[in-house]
């Protein structure tokens, strides 16, 4: 956790302006340094959105090698999809295509320790809120494990060994370092934390992939706290002899306001997958915190900042893929030369093309979502 | 947990002479006051070996008005079957005879999390050590569902929903009662009490029984503590509106020597369901503690004191159901009449002969063991 300077990051609140370089050097993560080729074509990569690692030489060791390596990831089945999910759905479709196999776990059992859901609300979110966004964004049934923590299977064998593994995790566990990591922590967090830990392991079981192999998480920054207790746990059960879980970690999509990431409980901070042009332009135009000058003059004489300009954000993680389009709108609005407000009306018309294709492909990703599932 | 004067009992440790009627005050547990016809057929009942309870009443009425019933118990898969052990799994194959559906529940994640055992090791003795004596005592296969925590089914929706209500039951705990129910508590321990409070409550769940049912448990009295918070915990789940667990206590088997219980650790405090007679002989005479005077003369002048002489208790807990005949045991050795060496000589010869037709049925047993597991 980290709290200093009004920055706080744990896996259940992020506020402050996020002071990136410190939260690496408090978690103990390094910097990507280098990018091989294909990763270079990725906006996501090349732009340092994604920035952090643990053993990321791993994965591209078992990539370079063609060897079978494991891409873990989890949802928390509430609130809308926003582009802030964005970031890492469109990470999993990217390893997904370079041959990794994929394990999307839906933390129902986490979320009802810490919410009020039911079952069937949050199987609901997930999959049309969540699963029909990843197969708009490419997600391939080939290839993909997609499951809910309170029913891992319809193969009693695979359910059988996960949950097993959520228990004997505890063995190896201590009140101290959930208190470490967390700060506080309740027999539901506690429980939720085992599970997850399990979600990270289990593909390395006889039953799922056989034995242990390269198995890494795409993780926003603030979820470091979880792989970090995970492995510290792993590494204790000698049983099972588990590779160590490698993890990359991207930045904060920046709120609509301008805080430090889109929040499902403010509509006004996100652009959901679903919202109309008219939403859109309303969210952005009334919304969007601008790095521009107070009057039209002023920005014309001092020019704005593109640092802190939410619009020019969200063309840089996702929008303008061109780098040098980019480049010239980020040195026109340095300049002056392009003001706020032309600034977010480019914005405004890349998202809504963006979204008008993808709600075309969420029409028909909602055809495929029984290849994702398995009945009872 | 109880301790005062010398006396501890909790479900991981007894020792000093346990006060039952104190016990009963401090855990809020019932004597048992009227007996049906039936029970009182049987010995335990009878001598009131299983002497309190709660919510007995409800299993009565459920027999009484043939309505479906559960009974649950759990095994620690450790050490040898000794006749402590067999107090309880008579009281089950009495029951099942009552048209009880029994759930057996092999404590293997538990074991796991307490002790160094490999899961291998905890299944051999969890069928060569329990389930062939349980089958040799009476246990049938039919109405029956003897299962190991760690696979609880080859029937995946049963394992899934299983292990959910574990995990669920973690939202309706709190760690001070933990504390306060068990003294201590360390994460391996809390998953123990969750998985036990999902073993005790899941016969009621729509993939088991398919509905709220009387279940009940019979146990020893120093495991209380694990299914009072179990109630507690449950009592709490509002989407599922489970039936409180009811439950029976019995009194211990004191161990050989003469202290609170049989105990896996020594060997010269139990009679083991496959010792030879040989050793029967050996740890009765030269072990068995009595309650007879120093020398003959004495005995003969001042009596014995039955209530404390452990081969008398075991006649009256097991090996002399004649109530005619026990009594005359009974008041002869108070008298000084019967002298411990012949007291002794009884046991032995009743035990010898009960553990040679038990030997035999064990290895009819040996053929039966398939009927009571799943293969995968």
């Amino acid at each position: 956790m980290s709290k200093k300077d009004g920055m706080k990051v744990t896996p259940w609140e992020v506020k402050g302006d996020v002071d990136y370089e410190k939260l690496m050097r408090e978690f103990g993560i390094k910097t990507i340094l280098k990018l091989p080729e294909e990763f270079k074509e990725n906006v996501l990569f090349r732009r340092k959105v994604v920035f952090a690692h643990r053993d990321f030489e791993k994965i591209l060791d078992a990539i370079k090698s063609k060897k079978k390596f494991v891409m873990m990831t989890g949802l928390m089945p509430s609130g809308k999809f926003h582009l802030g999910h964005m970031i890492l759905a469109q990470q999993f479709v990217f390893y997904q295509k370079l041959g990794a196999k994929l394990y999307v776990a839906v933390a129902d059992l986490e979320s009802y320790n810490a919410r009020q859901k039911s079952f069937d609300e949050m199987r609901k979110t997930a999959i049309e809120e969540y699963l029909i966004n990843y197969i708009a964004l490419g997600l391939s049934p080939k290839n993909c494990d997609f499951y809910f923590q309170s029913a891992r299977s319809d193969d009693a064998k695979k359910s059988n060994a996960y949950y097993k593994l959520a228990s004997n995790f505890s063995r190896y566990a201590t009140f101290n370092e959930f208190k470490a990591v967390y700060g506080e922590i309740s027999p539901g967090k506690m429980n939720a934390s085992l599970l997850q830990a399990a979600d990270m392991y289990h593909p390395q079981l006889p039953e799922f992939e056989g034995k242990p192999v390269v198995t890494f998480i795409p993780a926003g920054v603030d979820q470091d706290p979880h792989i970090r207790i995970a492995r510290d746990i792993a590494r204790r059960d000698k049983d099972c002899k588990f590779m160590p879980i490698a993890s990359t970690y991207h930045a904060f999509l920046p709120s609509i306001k301008g805080g430090s990431k889109m929040s499902s409980s403010d509509e006004n901070s996100y652009i959901a997958m679903t919202d109309s042009p008219k939403e859109v332009e309303n969210k952005i135009r009334k919304y969007a915190f601008s790095g521009g000058q107070k009057t039209v003059n002023e920005h014309r004489e001092k020019g704005g900042n593109p640092d802190v300009d939410v619009s020019y954000q969200y063309l840089k993680m996702f929008f303008e893929p061109d780098d040098d389009k980019l480049k010239k709108i980020h040195d026109d609005y340095k300049s002056g030369k392009l003001l706020t407000g032309e600034l977010k009306e480019i914005l405004i018309e890349k998202i809504n093309d963006f979204l008008k294709n993808h709600q075309k492909k969420r029409e028909e990703a909602k055809k495929k979502v029984d290849d994702f599932l398995f009945k009872f």
